[in-house]
């Protein structure tokens, strides 16, 4: 596959780790919420063998906050996810999948809350801000909606937690996965949560003050030597294995949560009141009409660009891949797929064809490991 | 500056148009509504002469349409614009600041009436269809709001008119400035526009039937060969000297029409209701605090990856450039910027740091050409 340059513009915007990342050697970068993300620093194999050994800090400012504060907050946020916030804690996060009143998918953000009245949206690749304000505005919400300049330092592998130790004590070792505190370095207090996209363990460094980020930033490299640390960024590899789903890749508006596995994120049966309600309740009575699954492929080797249609015996669409790539511990492709009904049974076979090339497949359950 | 490649995904979609022009020796991409939008064909400057002078044809399908129809589409599309839309036109298109209650540009697209109670907002690069859909929620607007799959092809330079005219006839070439109409092609009707961005004169092709308008654009390089057609892109040059306004770059949500220059699509005395327009009478009162303007630069070379500080004698910060560009016409460095009051006026001088060295500038009037 040939490769293409990013043209840089503002528009594209860099972050306060942009510098440091170029001098690091990152070497291609995706964009996400109209922002530089990382998306390679050389191998991608190499990468993942590393991010499961050691630790791995990752310039994943891209992922914004959407901040919601006032006496309405609470119901704006509620309004927007199928997940029932009604017993929801302060210094807790939240995965959330966010959808509109068809129930179509409009991001899968994980929700802080940071007091009963203020909350941060940690938001994957939409505008959910504008979804916010729409509703705010037309509901004559008492809210205040803005998006803070948050740039979130990832500290992720199985090292990190002895890293980030050395920094900021024991205190933050002790902290449970989802949970979030607040921890001081060079002058200013930094909002961390024990989260991350991978499941290699670690956190996630809310960076308010760009000066003492930055000087995280370095001090996470000098204490990090013990531990081979190196610059990363989301790993396609460790991500599909582990299956965290990515909006925009995996699924978008055009699914429902209950079509991409989210069942536990859905609280039908509940008093809260939340957009796309009825029409999820229709969806339950009905049943889904396809499914996202995970697929194994005997190939070496893909680039999934955009989705690739999977066909049966009589060549017909059974369902589209939507993310895949080689992983070294299966030493075959493996993706995440929407199957049509009724094919989304565990060990469906399908066809795919690759570069011209066609390849046999076999549907199974996520996560892969 | 070192060149980073794009990491390719589903998330960051292709159009119906990318093989070919992957063929055709496309180099760069942005990414523009989540979609990949060619950057550049090789250089930049070969791109802007032969655009000057021939014809192009550019894949701008990350330029999304937000189709919004019912019985009360009028009044949605009114509330998200400052500008007066009540005597538009079926068949016209209108340049439309999108603002937010706080006066804050959230888009500036343009809107295409296509009936009384039909109509496409085609846009710049943020999601406009989630601020409409929460805006038609929380009003309880009667409307259906979706993006309908257009991939807009535009033809640009000063052939275009030659060019479209061997194909669509004689009528295409009468087509008034931002008026559209429907032209059929290989079995399939197309809505064609006069518009386009750059001020080379030209088309754009709201593609609907892809089979078509893949027809068509093997057609318009087949019919082009004798008026020198190249495939191409919006070019950074060509665009600044022509002051088109680029969301994102130029101008963003902190940003209110006013202080864009877009007085004329400013419509505040009007018995219309539009979101923000207590805020924007508030400002017009006051006046406004800074300014966007072209500047001039005595340099050969710029990258603009960033906001660039603005200075003056004393050191101190008067505005910050957005976007610049080498202009091969002036033989200098141009750009757009933000100007702080009282800096905005023509000829006020600053000094620029590009690289570590520094450069002297001028501010002026835009557009440049």
């Amino acid at each position: 596959m040939k490769n293409y340059f990013v043209a840089k513009s503002r528009r594209l915007r860099s972050t306060p780790y942009t510098s440091r990342i170029e001098n690091q050697g990152v070497t291609a970068y995706s964009v996400y919420n109209h922002m530089l993300l990382p998306a390679a620093f050389g191998s991608l194999e190499d990468s993942y063998h590393h991010l499961k050994k050691h630790v791995q800090v990752w310039d994943v400012a891209g992922e914004r906050q959407v901040e919601i504060s006032g006496k309405d907050s609470a119901k704006l946020v509620q309004l927007m996810t199928c997940r029932d916030l009604s017993k929801s804690k302060v210094g807790r996060c939240y995965y959330c999948p966010i959808i509109d009143d068809r129930a179509g998918l409009i991001n899968d953000p994980v929700i802080l809350k940071l007091r009963e009245d203020r909350w941060w949206v940690s938001i994957a690749d939409s505008d959910v801000i504008l979804f916010a304000k729409g509703l705010a505005i037309g509901n004559s919400f008492d809210v205040k909606i803005f998006e803070p300049n948050v740039n979130i330092l990832a500290v992720q592998g199985p090292k990190s937690f002895k890293l980030m130790e050395i920094i900021f004590g024991k205190k933050i070792v002790e902290m449970k996965f989802f949970g979030f505190d607040y921890f001081e370095f060079a002058g200013a207090k930094h909002l961390i949560a024990r989260s991350g996209w991978s499941k290699q363990g670690g956190y996630e460094i809310y960076v308010e003050n760009i000066e003492s980020g930055l000087a995280l930033y370095d001090k996470l490299f000098e204490v990090g030597k013990e531990f081979n640390v190196k610059p990363g960024c989301p790993n396609l590899i460790e991500r599909i294995e582990s299956a965290l789903l990515s909006y925009g890749n995996d699924m978008d508006n055009n699914d429902n949560p209950l079509e991409c596995g989210l069942d536990k994120y859905v609280n039908l049966d509940t008093e809260v009141n939340f957009l796309g309600k009825e029409k999820l309740k229709e969806v339950r009575n009905k049943g889904i009409a396809r499914k996202l699954m995970g697929v194994i492929i005997e190939s070496k080797e893909i680039n999934v660009a955009k989705s690739i249609n999977l066909t049966n015996d009589k060549n017909l669409k059974i369902g589209e891949l939507r993310s895949g790539v080689y992983s070294p511990h299966f030493k075959k492709v493996i993706g995440i797929a929407m199957l049509d009904k009724p094919y989304y049974e565990i060990s469906q076979t399908f066809k795919i064809s690759i570069n011209g090339d066609v390849f046999e497949g076999k549907v199974c359950d996520l996560p892969f490991i």
